[in-house]
């Protein structure tokens, strides 16, 4: 039961900034697009129907510590690691590596929802579905 | 009753990229930016309620002359146009100026579609209440 | 001696997502905007000359906590306050407000740089004439 | 000689927008991605060295015509074609396809330049290492 997943990313033009490197924004982004490639690897999606209702999963938040910065046509190797499993919400931590350099570390931690058109949104319970697949990532044990 | 509209806008960092410059892309997004400042002065807006539809204009085309660059900071003139009204679409111009040095040129064509949640979009004429407050920019008008 | 400071920022299209809301990344690019027109209002930007030298202020860290959502064409105020002063490096806050609704707080780190082009980055410490005219804002002061 | 490339790219939760579709700007980001991935694929990329200075392909031109909507998680099919192989320039064609579906068709027209830190960029002849790999597509040679 996977509680750690691993994407490559290669760092885009558009990426960059004026500085000459990725600016930080993107980060937020390449996580999303780990976490949802993660998501696809348990055979679901971050938009999804699940009984009737369309189930997503808003951000509550998200960070990122900076160490050293990413160029242009780099190629990232980004992990993803449960780092918490709650009932109703995940927390995820992320690893970004150039070679053995780290270049970031961040968190996003997103709530389970019914997020059906016209409807406020209402957390809800993670589908066994989905539960029943993943698991927090045991401290220490390098996963 | 307007054929044209001037707004203008700064250039953010992460607008620019690697090269030291606004990326192409950018220009886009300043231009649909300006047609929906544009929209919100006649007081409606690119997504709106009309008869019980909801209305929106698909880009249909989009295109972009780059003449020199901009930079981090720049203050740019844009200048929408109404180059073509159609019964069901329009066709905006768009002049990039700094000081007096001409940065680019760029069009959008738009279709007016009753964009329904769950329906497939249809293209519908202009609604009169938007369509009787524009008017195509004339020739050699400087307008 | 300024400790806060505030601008409005509207929501764009190209800011939003298939959820209808913004995307939570585009609230790092919102930051960064304000803290940039912040310095401008201080007489000065984020990538600046200072004796010879190119002073930037790269990111050490940044994160946002989510509270509402946004939509297409609200008009949020953004309020930055000086968290922490240090001798080489500063933490903005910011509270994104909509009405009377917080919408998201958030955080960036920054650090006080030489980045000569082809050089190295070194931390400095800030520069008198940006240091001397800001402050830490006061716990409890509402500043 | 490569006359056309070919790439696949996912489309990702950020490149949607509440109408719950790509947005249009993100397929010039889309094709740029794409000539980045040809240029490597020739040994080159679209910042490099040549005879002691840096050559870049700075942006002349860029339109895209909008068929068919394209929709989060879509595997997009993207064909890049040389439509016209100048001494100092190129123009490169892009179709989007989605399984039997074009999505949208686009185009970028690109100049060779010396884009040396510090100077004034200027026009040159594709260095014969590049003009020597890739030739025009034929016209109905289906290439």
């Amino acid at each position: 039961m996977p509680s750690t997943f691993t994407a490559t990313r290669r760092v885009e033009f558009s990426d960059t900034d004026l500085a000459g490197i990725v600016h930080f924004s993107r980060f937020f982004i390449y996580m999303e697009s780990v976490e949802h490639e993660f998501l696809r690897s348990l055979g679901t999606s971050v938009v999804t129907e699940y009984e009737g209702d369309r189930i997503g999963w808003p951000r509550m938040s998200a960070s990122c510590d900076y160490k050293a910065p990413a160029f242009f046509e780099d190629e990232l190797e980004i992990v993803l690691r449960i780092e918490r499993k709650g009932n109703k919400s995940l927390t995820y931590g992320f690893i970004f590596m150039r070679d053995e350099v780290t270049i970031a570390t961040g968190q996003i931690g997103v709530a389970c929802c019914v997020c059906n058109p016209g409807e406020k949104m209402r957390a809800i319970e993670i589908p066994e579905e989905i539960a029943g697949q993943i698991q927090e990532a045991g401290v220490g044990s390098g996963q």
